[in-house]
């Protein structure tokens, strides 16, 4: 029986079951409204290494470890990992998994990356194979400022657009069975260009890729929004939300009531100064660790789309004129 | 029935055929010794765009533009592009592919992403998640010296160790039936290590896990060297190949008579000036569509283990100090 749904998604005849979760986050994200969810929260951005890439590549080791040791598994018995941050030629995923061992696809579709993993992931889960794999992604605010952006010692102002790189990661192990929570379906994204060139405004570069998925999901799964407890993208920030909500809503879509976006769930709005919210590979892995999958696991809600958005840039694109493509990957995840 | 074989490898129930590949260069490549085999030769490194990112953007563009035309596809017909690059966050495939409007997973193996894509393709195919999929990657000399060494105009000498970044890039279509090369199997590389940190002797860097992916297929399929037509690495070079055939000669395995390496075959070590042979994303990939898959085709080899080989290192993790680890995944391509 054919598995693939509609025009871009798979409904799968044998779901990939979430039976682990960790999140690590910094200091800055463990004083946020979801501090006192996390596995770990460290006490300095360096998590006692010399560079910020170093560090990220320690925030991966350390979620996978926590994901390990919550499932009573060993790295050994991973078939596949999928790993993948922000950084150029992955460096934070290559040196913080490289000494599980374990055999390795390294992906890139930058904030979205959580969903690729979990998405590629439950593809292995499901077509047998693998009995095990993880999925691992992180960002960290200190090497994506200095990727991107500016070195944090400059000190430059942020537009009010602008999001805040979520410092942390979170890693998932996928199983045949076991667990509350499964994965069911997948939409994988188009790569979607509305031709926005602020790197600084990310929710807007975002938020059609996010429309877009979301959209086919609803069209390939034949569902309306209300059929998802909650719609999660990853970290369209407040500005994208808007954004997000004003598209569908033209499309014939309103998710104003079922939306969440795990970039304004993990920062105060008045007292943390990230102004539009969360961003980066973490942002979305850890808020579904430390925060959706509870959720669903304890059934309060039934069956949830998660989104999370990239943005697909580099500094020699936007330095050359590029405009910020966005993409967006859909993973439905249910109750069990 | 499990088509999981040994440690790391899938032994496919299902082939998923190789059903269309075609490969474009730049001016060096079509000098060299396959340069009647491509199937496009640019007339200049810069391939009628202004900057070298845009130029490896038209060359994965045209890569996938002529294997849909070879196979009389068009892009709608895709179910998923898997792509891949060298540069920091996948820049020239996000605008290389982004027109064609399908469900992209953007992946990251440095040089052995040939094989990373194609893996994940096979995968797809063979699970009945897709009836095609195209799998693409590239690598362009300009802006391969740009990321990771110095700017061309800098001129500076290269020892003879190193290898030269081809321009190119292959794109192949993979379904369930149709053409005459199929991909039985995939052995999926993990990182290994020997702490080589010279980012200009990357054949030394990759061929440790050109080893162990390489024995473990052996181990995982049951098969002796002599099993296949070919075991073909993908950028390794006069350096590492001699490294690679030293290291499993020391874990039992003679594969002397049957080892070629694409960046050895693609320019003529004589007249070319490329030192220890060719290097990129796109060296395996132009040589798997130009010469090892017309090989294959017309049953002159059998069965090659084609183990495109990657060095994971960033411009970032070199400045730091940190080692250039390898990763290089297996793929098993058979005549039918």
């Amino acid at each position: 029986m054919t598995q693939i749904a509609g025009q871009q998604s798979i409904k799968f005849d044998k779901s990939a079951h979430i039976i682990s979760a960790a999140s690590i986050v910094g200091k800055k994200e463990g004083e946020g409204p979801l501090g006192k969810l996390f596995d770990l929260v460290g006490e300095e951005a360096s998590f006692g290494e010399n560079t910020w890439e170093e560090a990220e590549s320690t925030l991966q080791r350390e979620a996978c470890q926590l994901a390990l040791g919550k499932a009573k598994l060993l790295p050994t018995q991973m078939r596949y990992v999928f790993c993948g941050d922000l950084l150029g030629q992955l460096i934070a995923s290559s040196f913080g998994v490289m000494n599980f061992n374990i055999p390795m696809f390294g992906l890139y579709g930058a904030c979205s990356t959580c969903g690729e993993s979990l998405s590629l992931g439950a593809m292995a889960v499901s077509a047998d194979y693998a009995d095990y794999v993880m999925a691992v992604t992180s960002s960290h605010f200190g090497s994506a400022e200095k990727q991107f952006r500016f070195p944090l010692e400059y000190g430059n102002q942020r537009p009010l657009a602008a999001t805040w790189t979520v410092t942390g990661s979170g890693a998932f192990i996928l199983a045949k069975k076991g667990g509350h929570a499964r994965i069911t379906g997948i939409t994988t994204g188009k790569i979607v260009d509305y031709g926005v060139k602020d790197s600084l405004n990310m929710g807007a570069c975002m938020a059609p890729a996010a429309c877009d998925t979301i959209y086919q999901n609803l069209m390939d799964f034949n569902r309306q929004p209300d059929d998802y407890d909650k719609i999660i993208t990853g970290d369209l920030g407040y500005v994208g939300q808007t954004i997000l909500i004003d598209l569908l809503k033209e499309k014939g879509f309103d998710i104003s009531r079922v939306h969440m976006d795990c970039g304004i769930e993990i920062y105060d709005r008045e007292t943390q100064d990230t102004h539009s919210g969360g961003s980066g590979c973490g942002c979305s892995a850890v808020t579904l660790a430390a925060k959706i999958l509870p959720n669903v696991e304890k059934g309060a809600w039934k069956r949830v789309l998660f989104v999370p958005t990239g943005a697909l840039l580099s500094p020699t694109s936007f330095n050359e004129g590029q405009s910020v493509p966005g993409i967006a990957h859909g993973v439905v995840i249910e109750h069990c």
